[in-house]
């Protein structure tokens, strides 16, 4: 028997960094499980059902949705895309740990059904970085840009939500911090009865 | 202006080794600063008054505790000790993080005073490896032992007031443990306001 695994859901505004945390943090933490979406959208060139996402239609994802089969779930012009329970539920009760990259609004689901979770919001260290960093990806217009950082404005008034802010002023600190986020949620008392009971066992003879 | 610093209490049982991380620790993070306690026990050999122990007597170790100038302290046979309130906070108001390596009535009473520190409790691994540890010091006669494993089963049944556990398995993983809690707990979204407040100020505009 075992603890539950932790459940490591990571938000932030578009340019806060919070992707390319989640893969320097995946590298590091070799057993942290990434649950695969599903979508109702087309898969695209090369991807895979399964792997990248589990493809399905409309009439299946509504029939899921009625049923509580998301731990959240969005709808994104005429698609669908969501994060089925039943894959994370399945290792968090295996005792591992299972990480979401997700936008506010799925986390907030996520909050209500799973609040044991652990919520990270990655934010730029300021306006002028954010604006530079969303300039220097050289793909999004400046119309398009312009209209995430009047977004940013909204998305902040949530990080009152979540537990834990990272701020990604340096790459590589900015893991740090995240991958000892992880850690300290691992020695939580709370998260560790089987470990406590076990000890405590030992000392009551 | 900035948010108070952390005031981190390291408890555990006799030989579980919190010294010993303590101390690799305060190499870590030589931003962490430690409390003097004071005393009413003579000074030793070599111990200087201001930086082993502030040594005062008796009649003004009980005017302390009147006007409640103690974050924690306890009798020990005829001596006082404990932990000046002042030097701490002002510490803290700061921005400074300050630790204390303190046994578990002491911490019991600063998460009374103080309930905002971040408390961590050192366990061994087994009973099996503390016993080897407290016998491998050599400087304990098998009564001693005896009396400090009967101990630590009363000590144990405290773990449960603390926020964190570290194993103390290996040290060096103990300290990753140890330090990754400071660093999380540095993250935290309300030990950040005037980040928090300064980020959002930027974009207000």
């Amino acid at each position: 028997m075992n603890d539950p695994g932790l459940l490591i859901v990571v938000s932030g505004p578009s340019g806060a960094g919070k992707g390319t945390i989640c893969n320097a943090l995946r590298k590091r933490f070799p057993n942290i499980y990434y649950s695969i979406s599903m979508t109702t959208r087309e898969p695209r060139n090369g991807e895979v059902d399964g792997i990248n996402y589990f493809f399905t239609d409309n009439l299946h994802f509504e029939e899921l949705i009625r049923i509580d089969s998301f731990l959240e779930y969005a709808q994104v012009y005429e698609h669908y895309y969501g994060t089925p329970k039943e894959y994370v539920f399945n290792m968090l009760q295996q005792g591992k740990n299972v990480m979401l990259e997700i936008d506010i609004q799925g986390a907030m689901q996520i909050k209500n059904k799973y609040p044991k979770a652990v919520f990270i919001y990655v934010i730029p260290p300021s306006l002028d970085v954010l604006t530079n960093r969303l300039k220097s990806r050289h793909t999004d217009s400046a119309n398009v840009i312009a209209r995430r950082l009047a977004k940013v404005k909204d998305e902040l008034e949530w990080l009152s939500e979540y537990e834990y802010v990272v701020i990604n002023d340096e790459l590589e600190l900015a893991v740090e911090r995240a991958a000892a986020i992880i850690v300290a949620e691992q020695c939580k008392v709370s998260r560790n009865h089987h470990l406590i009971t076990s000890i405590h066992a030992q000392f009551k003879d």
